[in-house]
Parts: C-alpha cells; structure tokens; sequence
C-alpha cells in the first residue's frame, strides 16, 4: 500500500526528471543549509538526486561564520565595509585554508560518503576565477571578478564529477583572492550557460513585506523587475542581488531560483514535485501551473500599488 | 508538507538509484500487464523512469491473445500442442503481423508520447533471432533460437533508444518463426549479460501452495532448487520457467525478479523502494534485509516438508 | 574471354562508384517491383551493390495491395477519395499491421538472406514521421506530414544498417496514420538532405504522350517544369508529383531519378552504367551524353508546341 | 538490352564484393604487367575497383628493368649472384632514386589520376623495412629484412590511402637497401595479417610443366607441397617462391594468388567472377566450385607420378 | 657564440627528452626545497620543463613546519610518538586546512603563474587516498593507507593537468587522516605503475657513511639492498625507506631517484644531462655510464666490509 | 657546476616552449644546410627538439645541387632561364628521381636515425601540390602552383610524423613538375595557416648593404616594406622573396624567419634562446627586447635615407 504511493510518487517526478536530464545547474550554497547538520544532509542528497538522474552539477560555495571562527581563534581582528570583509595578506591566507582546505574538501567528502563522485575545485585552479583588487574600495585581497575559466569545470563534469567550488580567486601574480559567493554563482553560471542557477538563502524568496512570508513573489519577469524596484517593493541589498540574476538571465541562464535553504530538500522540491517553491526569476511568463495563483496575486499587488 | 514527504520518497530511492545506474535490464512483458490499459500505462512509466536515471531497458513481448482475435476474425483454426501454438505459413503470417506490426509499434508509440525514446525491433531485423523449426514436435513456423545476435540491440542502447522487440525469429531462408517470449527473453538476457531479467507474470511470484499468495518464496536460491523440485514445491509448468532462470543465471544474468504484472508500478516498487515483492532468484542468499522474515519461512517451509 | 568482358563492364562502373560513394539515397519501392518476385529480387540485388559500393540506403516503401487483400479477408470495406484510401481505426490497424508488421520485415528478411544488414523501421519509431490529419478531405486517419524527425535512420545508417521505412506515421497522441509512400520518401529525401531521391513506378518515366513510350523525358530541369505544365505535357496526377520533386530539389536534393521498376536491375543501370534509363529531374542542363541525343528531342517537341 | 548484361555482370560480383569488403591485400606488382601501358592501366583499374568496394590496398613494387637502364646510362657494369644484383654504394644510390622517385611516385600519380587517393612510401618511411646485409652472400646493399614496422601502413590505410611501396629497405645507420619484392610483399602481408598476397607474374600460375599451360594447378594446399617437391613437380626457382607463400600461410595470410599479370584485369577477373585464373595457395582444400574440375586433374596427375 | 653553447646543451638534451616523452612521474615534494624561495621556484621550473616535453606529473607534497606554525599560533599543543605527529580531531582540521587549503593552492597558483596548467588535489576527492586509523600504535587522525583510487588522477593527467596533491585520506564515514607524504608517493606511484618515483629529500642521496657525501651510492640494485643491510651501511630511519622503494619496484615502477631537493634544479639536472646526481633505485645494473666510477667504487665498498 | 649551468639554460628555454608548443612550422631547407654534413646534422638535431617539445613540422626541401650533378653525369644539358631551369621530359624524370627519391628519403632515413618520425613525400601524393605549366616563360615541365591540398600533411602530422616534402608538382594528366622551393614552402604554410615559416638560407638574413653583415635588419615589418624598396635598400631578386613573405603573413602565417643556415643550430637559437638571429618578417612591431636595439638601427638607417 505504502510502496504503491512512494512509486507513484517517483512516477510523478518523471517529467520533471526528464526535462532536467542534461542540463548543468549551478547551486550557491550558503547561511543556514550549511549550518545545521540535518538541513546539510539534506542539500547533499538533493545533489546526489540531481546527479543521478543526469544533471551536471556544479556547487559553489562560501563559509564566512567558519572564517571568522578561525580568525577569533587566531585574534585576528576582522572589520567589515558595507557587508564585505577587509581582507589584509594574513586574514587571505586564513580565508583560503577555511574555505579551499576545509570546508570544500569536507563537503566533498560528505558527497563521497553518501554515494557520490565529487571533486574539490577552487578559482586558483587552473587559474578559474581570475581576479583583481576590489575597485569600490580599498579592501585589501576582496577580488573583483575579472573572468571565468570554465576549462577546467567543464573537464571535471564531462569526466562525471560534481564540482564543488571555494569562492577564492586569483591574481596575475599568483596571489588569492576573497571572493563574494553570489557573484561568483552567478559569473560562473553565466560562463557554463547553466539551465539554472540556484541561490540557497535564509529566506522564503522575494517578499513583496520583509516580515511577512506570504507576500513571497513566487514568479518574477524580467520585464517586471524595472517597476518593482520604482515602487519600492524591490529594495536595499535585494537591489544589487535582482540586478545580478538579470544579468545572468540576459548571458544565456534560463531559470534563477531563490530557494528558502532552511526547509529540507527545498531544491528536489522545487525541481522534481509539482509544488514550486521560493521565487522564479526568468524572462517571462512561462504559464506554470504551479505559480499560477500567485502570480495572479502579484498582478493584483501591483495593481494596488499603482 | 505533503512535498515534503514526497521530496522524502525521492530521497529514499537514491541508494537504490545509484545500484541500478548503468546496467541492462531485460523486461519481459505480457498477461494481464498487457491488456489492462491502467496497467499498461503504469508499465510505461515504470519504464521511463528506469530509463531517466540511466539504466538500459530491452522491453521483450508476446501477444498471443490478440493473435487468437485476429485468427478467429480471419476464420483461420488454431491449435496448441502441449501449450505451443501449432503454427502453419497462413498463421505464422498473422503472428508477425499482430507482434512486429501492431502490438511492438502501440508499444513504441504509447512509450513515445510518454516522453520516452523507443525503437520497435523484431528478432528479424539484423537476423537478430536466428532459428531451425522447433525440434521435439512438428508444430509447423515454432522456432527454436539457434543463436541470438544481439548487435542491433547493443546498437539501439547505445544510441539511447529503448529496445522494444517483437518475439518473431528468422530462418536461414528468410522464413520467420514464432518464438516463446520467456525463452527469447532470457535468451536475450544472456547474450547481453544483462545484469536483470524481469518476468511480468500474472501470478504474484513463486507459490509453495499454487493457490495460496501467502506461500510466496520471496527469494530462491540456486542451490534449493534441486531441493524444491524434489520435494514437489515447484512442479509441472514451473520446472521448466525455473531450469530457465537458473539457466540465465548460470550464463551471466545477476537476478532474476518474477513479478506480479496486476500490480501497478510493481517494477518500480521492487526496484527503487525497500519493499521486495515477488520472487528474487539468485545465485545465492544476498543477506537482503527486504526478505529477512519471508527467507526463515521458507526455512521452516522446507523442514516442515523433510 | 566471357570474363574479360565481365571485367570491363566492371571496370565501366568505376567512375558511377566513385560518384556515389558515401552518398545518401532514398529508394521510393512500390508497384510492380513489388509484386513480381524476379523483380523483387532484382531490386534487392541492385540494393546490396549499392550498400556494398559505399551508399547509405533508405528504402520507404508502402503496399497497397496487401492492405486492400487483407480487408477482404476481413470483410472491411475501403473506399477512396481522390486516390487516397479513407482509414477509419479499424482500416488503420490492419494498414499498420500489414506495412509495418508484414511487408517491412519480410523486406528486411530478404535483404538479410541475400548478405545485407537491414534493420525495419516505420514512422513511429521514435517520433520519426510526425502527422496531422489530412487536411483537404475529412479521410480519418490517413495522415498530413508534420516534420520527418530523421535522428533514428542517421542512427541506423551510421550504425551500417540499410534502413526500411514502412510508410506509417505518428500523432501526438500515439495514434498511427496512413501516409502517402511518395510524400513520405520526398520528406525523407529533404531532411537527410539525400544526393538522390529514387522513385520506382510502373511506367518507364514522364512522357510526353502517355500512350507512347519514345516520347519519354530523359532529362527535366526546374526552369522548363512551368513551360511544359502550361503546354498541357505534364498533366492530371502528374502534376503534384512532379511538383513534389521540385520542391525536393530546392530542399537540397541533388537530383531525382523516375525509373520503370518493371525493368530488371533499373536502378543498377541507371546508377552504373553509360545507359541512362527513366526520366532525371534535376536543377540544370548537366550535360551528360547519357541524354544527350534526347535532350536535344525535347528540346524540338517543346518547339513543336508553340 | 546489352545494359541489362552489364548489370548483370555488376549483380554477379556482388558475393565476392561483399566477401572481400573490408579486408587487406597485398598486391606484389612487378614484370610485364609493369612495362606495357595498356596492362599497367587495366592494374590500376582494378585497384581502383578493389578500393571503391572497401578493400584497403598495399601495392609494393619493385623495378628491375628500369634500374638496368639507367645503370646503362651512367655506365655502371652491374652483375647478378644467384638472381640478385649486387649492389655497390653507387648502383644503391640509383636503385633507390629509381624505385622511390621514379616508379613509386609515377604509379601514385596514375592512381590518382585515374581517381584514386594514393600515397608513395619506400622501407625507408618511418624504419618501415628494417634491414642488415643480405646474410649468404656478400651482395653490398642488397638488404635481409630484420623487421618490418606496418605502423605507417596502417595509418595510411585507416586514413583511406591506397599505399605504393617501394621495395628499399633501411639499415641501422639509415643506409638504404635493395630489397626483393617477392620477400618484402610476403613480409607486409604477413605483418599486417593480410587477407590475400596477389602476386602479379609472367607466367599463368604453377604449372606442373613449365612450358603447357595446360598444366596449370588451380588449387594449391598446404598439405600437398611436399609430395609435390618430391614428385619434381615443383622444382627449381618455384621451390624458395612456394616456401615463402606457404610460410606466408602460417603467419596468418589467408589465401596467396599468382596470378597472370599479362591478362588485363587479371585481379577483378581472380576477385570479382565466377572464373578463377591463376594459382591460388591455400591452407586446404576450399571446395570452391571454381576450381573443381581442375583440382580433380590435379588428383590424377598426383596419382599418375606415383 | 654564447648562444651556439646554449643551442648545444638542448641538443645535449635531446635523448633525455625522447626517452622521457609520454612517461608519467611521480615527484614527492618536501624539506628544503619547500621553504627557500629560490628552490622552490626552481623546482616548478623543472616541473614545467617536464611538462612541455610530454611527461604527465604527479606533485604529491607535504608540509610538517607549516603545520606545526599554525598550530603555535592557536596554541595546540602536538606531540610525536616515532616520527609521527599524534593527531587529535582538532590538529586533523588544521592539518587538513593548511595542507589542501594553503600549501596546495598555493603550489597550483605558482605553477600557473609560471605557466603551467595545474590542479590541486587531495585525497578526499573522489575518495583517491582510502584510510584507515593508523595499526601499530593509536595516533588518532594518522591514516593507514588501504587503497588508492587513482581515477581522478589519470582524469586529470589526460586532460592535461599538471596534478598536486596534498597527502590527505580519508576514511569510510568522510573523516580524513593525516598520511604520510613518501609513502603517499609512493603508492600513487605504484597504482599509476609510473615509470620514475622522485623523491626530493635534504640529503644528497644514500650515503654510506651519513656524515660523508663522498660515500654517496650512485645507483643502488635491489638485490644489494639485503647485503647492504646486513652490512649495516643501511641503517635506521632508511631501513622503511628503502623498503617502501623495494615494494614500488616490485609493483612496476621503474625507476626510484632520491635526489637532493637543496640544488637548484636538480630534477632537470638528473632528467635531462649527462650527470647523474643523488641515488637511483632499480631493479638491477643498467650499465649507464653516468654512475661507472661510483658503481665500482660501491663494489670496492662492499668487498671492503666482508 | 657545469651540469647547473646547463640547467638552466635548458629552463631558460621554458618560456620559448611555451610559446611554440602545439604550433605548426614549415621549415625550408636548402643551401649550404644541405650540403655541410656537419650542418645538416645540426639541422636535423634542431627539427627533433621542435617535434619532442610538440611543435608540428613540416621539412621542405629542393636539391638544385645534386640534380646539376646528376645531370652531368647523364650528359644531359641544362640551362637557366631567370634563375629557373628549363625543364624537358628527359631532365623533369631526374629531377623527380633525385629530389623524391634520392634527397627526401635520405632526409628521412636521418631523422630517423637520429631518434626521429619521419614520412617523406612530394606533390605527387594525394594530389598534394596541383600545378600547371610556369606561365611566364616556356620552361616546360617548370610549375606554377595551382593549389595546395593538405590533406595528407594534415593526415601525416596529426599521426605524428615529421613531413619531409620533395617540391615536386603534379599536373591534371599526372606529369610531374619542377617547383620552386621557396615557393611551395609558403604556399603549404598558407594552405596550413603555419605560426611560422622558416627559411635556411645562406646568408645572414636581410641585409641593407648586401655585402656589410653588419647592416642586418632584425624585424622587418609589413607596413615598412614598400618604403624599403622605393628607397632601393630591398632590391633585386629580395624583391620577389620579400613579396612572398608579405603574402604569406597576409594568408594567415604569424611570422616568417630568414635565417642563416650555415650557422649550427640557427633555428633553435632562434626559437629557443634570448638571441634572435637572422631577420623576423611580421605584421608590426612585437615589441621583442630581442631585437630592440637593432630594431632602434633600422630606424636611424631609414631615417639616414631620407
């Protein structure tokens, strides 16, 4: 009885299953899911789901609260400059041993325990992710993306590994660099012309209300990007974030996915169950029956906005 | 929530997956599987499924009741000699046709429309089935494979197709033959070394008592055969079926499911679940946790019988 | 001495072999040739030289006669609409039966027996021949081509395979159509992008008088089809195939051969030999002497005319 | 009419050419069929046939005659021991001019020209015929194949050319050696596991009297040599020639033809009809029906001997 | 002038290239050589010579002192029982970042500066370095090797990487061990069945008398080994080492070379010129001249102990 | 000491590696680098350090010299038209014999020897260098080139083999032409798009007076050429050597090199040391410190002209 429901279910995930196989999906992985052990497991076999049923998987990582653990350790005092760290040579070299030496290679082999065949890659190897000095500021080794050498992921996913990615980069004369994780997702994804790019964070999606999880806009256009941000409804920090994921839809990306990381197996729900989940960011209306109603609604917010 | 669960139910399936990954199954496919158009479809999808997470499908069938509709509609007599249909050039016409041109391409078009990719073969394409007429009686265009030349299946999987093939044979001279969809299916399977051979039946598996379902050996071991046979557990039509299965196993076919094709998804549920159903025939005890309990059964069975 | 002479007639082949090696035909078979079995045999002949010479075949092939037999015997009415056989679901069962089931593995059989590697295929395999209904005429399920999806027959040819293609099409829901043999060889011819499209008919080409066969057109060019079409020369049924061939032309055939099929080895002497036989419809004058002396006459019967 | 003969004559040819399709000969050109234009032309004709029919080709070629004349020319005195020249470092350095400039590179133009792909190589091409001092003489230059390296012939094969080799061979220090081309043929052959060594000769195969052609032996076996030595039915020059087709044999070449090189077209004649010329050397008797009626004489002649 | 001898001595080269083209080398890189710059710099100079000429390199490096800094800093205490760090769970994670997190990113960025094309791994991908807790004594995090998965390696090698690798394994459940850097060597070495194991060490070889670099041992046989032992001239630590160079010979590794990784350049020195520097390990003489004196001296030695 | 010295003159080499590996250069070899054993020797050595460190090579050779000798010996008379001799059937059958077989096989049979992968081959093969009759003047068998197919270099390379190539032509008829050197040489570059063509000549480079070494232009560049020649510092036979080079630089050749083939080893001092030697033809200033000062010369040199 039981088993006839777990394979209708598995039936039910067939055409999902089917329009994903092959495509390269990258995953930013960060805040709470890399946290909580429970949630951990989860996101890893969400990865092993996906690879299995033949998408190229490429995940791309941070690990600040590792980083600043570290650095208290070590009393190295760390000061922040409008959400990023200033990185002097000796905070860089802890930087690079937190995420490239620990935090990487345990999720590789967290990914190799359950089942799967990872690989632990940095933007240092095989120059991937070429960097120079942050031009905003002055902010010592913040690297500014200067281009993506695609060469080598590319290699390890035809060879049928997940990649997974520390967020440093590095400079013409060799020296690394700390790295923003949203922007490295989002340039490598643009490089690899991934299917999707998929952002795990701490919240729900967009929300329309800050404080209120039931103004989540679960789909969002291009088109419609320009007036939510006149109106007020897209602002602050999530300016700069939207601004990123339209670039990466205008560079070749189908589907951007913000994911609320907390929930368990929020990307295998959102991919492979007919319920969407978080907020859709694509070119336009793609008539989705999952998003349907919602996005009804966010016409009428708009309206009443107006 | 409800996602949740089903997210849950995909994530269950993953080691299961993972085992399945890469290697070749043969299916074979009739009875009641065949006619009840719920169960068709769900064979289907059981199929696809199998399909999407990598696993090379060689869908062998039969057809045998719509070929004794077309012979009554046409007034041509038909006749069995222990169970063999006797066949004569005006029926063996009719069997091609009801098998290679109708029952294989619905096959073909149903897997098709579901999304699947399939190709229609018969054992006459590449002189894939070779026979001589069938040696122990004269029943006319039976044939009995001489040699299966499993080039253009290997071919077909290869491109990704899955192979749907029509159980009709091929002479020296071109002449065709009607073939016993069992043995061509494990005929098939041992050429290709596949790793499974699954038979659909119309029975839930291997019965100590043929009228009790409670009586399931969930397991059979090649060892106990001899043992079963002996003690009259498995006697008449099945001496035959399991000599051939044991046969396959000893060719270089891993297992062998028997399984209730009444049963929606009933492959699914065996392959991707915790739940065994049917019979597993194997070379030896596999220590599967699946069949714990039913294993010390038949235990307690066989000494009972002593 | 006799084999010195064979010699030379060989060695005469070498500059028809050299032209056609690794070139894609599509041979349109039906009528007479496939009715007497001299010629039968001497089409499948002249198709094992082709293969062995170095050209990739496609064999489409329809069978009429068959079908209208075998509703006979089942007591099936058929009636026809402008030529075209009106199929309602029963029709279509024993169409598909008797084309896909019947004629196309028994043509498989026989390309097999004589040395060939045939695979048979139809246009339901994967998807390859996407239909409509007919559009002009309500005619049940005789079908429209959609689109030849051509992936399987350059999986096949790539794989070795001489491939047979009965004349069935399929829906978008599965169901199967009734598809005209010559439209479905021209789609084909189209969509490989064929060097030669080869149609075998019962008469010995275009001719000018239908009642005369030394008013035959050796050689038609696109520039003069408008001309003789308003002169009255091409008329009636002719009109549409013709126009199908010029539309195969501007497709990227290369030239379209109309031979007598109740001509033994038509295809080889035309293929092979000094001997032009049938009409050529191709873009330009090519001058070769083959037609030379005729060429010439069609040029005074077009004068003739004004 | 007369075409319909001439296909006829291509339908004939079509179990050898399947027969030989994909397989490696190697043809020993040499002698008259070298020095008359009207033969040279028939033997490239029928290279061309064989390699439009898929057989891949070695021509190795040797050159007497001319190297004769232009010794002539420059006033070197040449002398023979035992049917080989001696060959001082002055008559190599124009033996090898002669034989890898003039005659190789003349023959792979003609191919060409006449719509062939060939490329010229000598033994001297990637160490291809590695060579000391011919052992039982002192003969200067004249080489002693140690080894033959077919790495360049099979590139050159696989790449689609038809491969002309002249006979010279390179010793340890790059000096070049005149080879026998008889010896070197049979050492390709037998290197590349050819399927046939055709050696083109004056003469209309072995005979039992050297001066009736009536006393040609259609078939040789393995078995019967011995008792032909014996008998004095193979004598003198024949016995080192028959030795090596027979050491040939048991290096894995299949079959040996000497062949007339007088008559045009003597290897499609020997390949492509029913009439075999010359001697063909196998390891037992083939019951090819070509032969029959001679290999019967043959018998008799045996018994008449004893 | 100058430039003529600087022409010279890469035609010197050549042989040493040729011989070393295509070979795959394993080089264990430690000491010295890690902390001074300018060696440093040369050793990657050599590397990248051998890489441009055709040898795929495996780098398999350590990095003790940098380990036990870090470790000052955060004032975890580190204690060694025979040589071998006591690894509690908190050293292992410091352990595993600086090696795999600085010191191997560190050697991929001045690899690629430099020119090269590197990738940096360490045993957690794709589980290439298997572990178990270390036998003889409890060492905590120390790993034991089991075995070594060299698939990601021979990826890396044929799509052109140069690899480095940092000695961490890992164990069944994910956790990783500190494994050490010449026994990591050589097992890859012997897994990839490498034509040379080079270990740069801060001696200049085997020396007889350790205090003497004149009683350096040029080229050490194996089956010297056990007389050398015997005679006390191998002693000690060596004892295991020489062992371990035993055991990769007799797993197919051609050649050992322990070379002193304090000359700049010693690698190319010993690849690619006359002079042989440091000790070579084999199976038995090869009678390179470059070793001739000290070979006779080494005897000389021998016979002076008995 | 010594062996350090040659150390690092080999990593001194690094980066010129670098920059060459996986390129193509055609190579013209003639003059004095033919005839001086010792030079030739140097030559060869140069090409095998190209092809160990992956530089495609492509050798072009004449052979003026030896083919005047052989001419004289024959008593056959030549004469010389504008630096081009005459060409009759007599004279074109020893040019084809000395250049083809006599100097492209001995060039091959030393880079063999040597360590080498050498194939020789001329126009002739495959069709590879198409001529007809020099259009200018009648100079019978004197080519002009038509076309160039590089197939068979293409092929020759790819399978790694050094192409020697005898500038022997090949009309539509098959007769064989007499081809300048320096004009097949670039006209192959071209065809291949070459980095780079090299030619040995036997002077030092271009020369602004002639007969002063010291007058050398070290880079010369295409926009200054014109300005050259009207000021009368390229004049003469340069004119029409320089033009070509222009061409070849404007068909997708980086750069040309003239270099002084009576200098040991020029070619690797060129592409593998600090100094430049010879002149460098190219599209603009590359800015080399190589040639900076001389590079400053020219300029005063043009600025004196004024």
């Amino acid at each position: 009885m039981i088993n006839i429901e777990k394979a209708n279910t598995l039936v039910e995930a067939l055409p999902y299953i089917k329009r994903h196989n092959g495509k390269t999906m990258v995953v930013k992985y960060g805040g709470s899911a890399m946290k909580n052990k429970g949630i951990k497991d989860s996101v890893i076999e969400d990865l092993l789901l996906m690879s299995y049923v033949g998408i190229n998987i490429v995940l791309v990582h941070g690990g600040g609260p590792e980083i600043t653990q570290m650095l208290e350790k070590l009393n190295i005092k760390t000061s922040f400059v409008e959400g990023l760290r200033y990185t002097d040579e000796e905070t860089m070299e802890i930087v690079q041993m937190v995420l490239a030496g620990k935090i990487n290679k345990s999720l590789v082999a967290k990914i190799n325990t359950f089942g799967g065949k990872a690989i632990g890659l940095c933007g240092v190897d095989n120059n991937m992710i070429k960097c120079s000095p942050y031009k905003n500021f002055k902010l010592g080794y913040v690297g500014e993306i200067e281009e993506v050498n695609s060469e080598i992921i590319e290699d390890s996913l035809k060879a049928g590994y997940i990649s997974v990615i520390a967020t440093i980069g590095v400079g013409e004369n060799g020296e690394t660099y700390n790295v923003n994780g949203d922007i490295a997702a989002s340039e490598i994804a643009k490089k690899l012309k991934a299917d999707k790019l998929i952002l795990l964070t701490d919240v729900p999606g967009i929300l329309i209300q800050a404080d209120d999880d039931n103004t989540l806009i679960p789909e969002l256009h291009e088109k419609d990007v320009e007036e939510l941000m006149d109106n007020g409804i897209i602002t602050g920090g999530m300016i700069p974030k939207i601004n990123g994921c339209i670039d990466a839809l205008n560079s070749g990306v189908n589907r951007i996915h913000i994911l609320d990381g907390r929930i368990p197996h929020s990307i295998i729900t959102e991919l492979f169950t007919d319920s969407g989940i978080g907020t859709l960011i694509c070119k336009e209306n793609e008539g989705s029956d999952k998003y349907k109603g919602v996005v009804d609604r966010i016409e009428n917010l708009k309206n009443e906005t107006h």
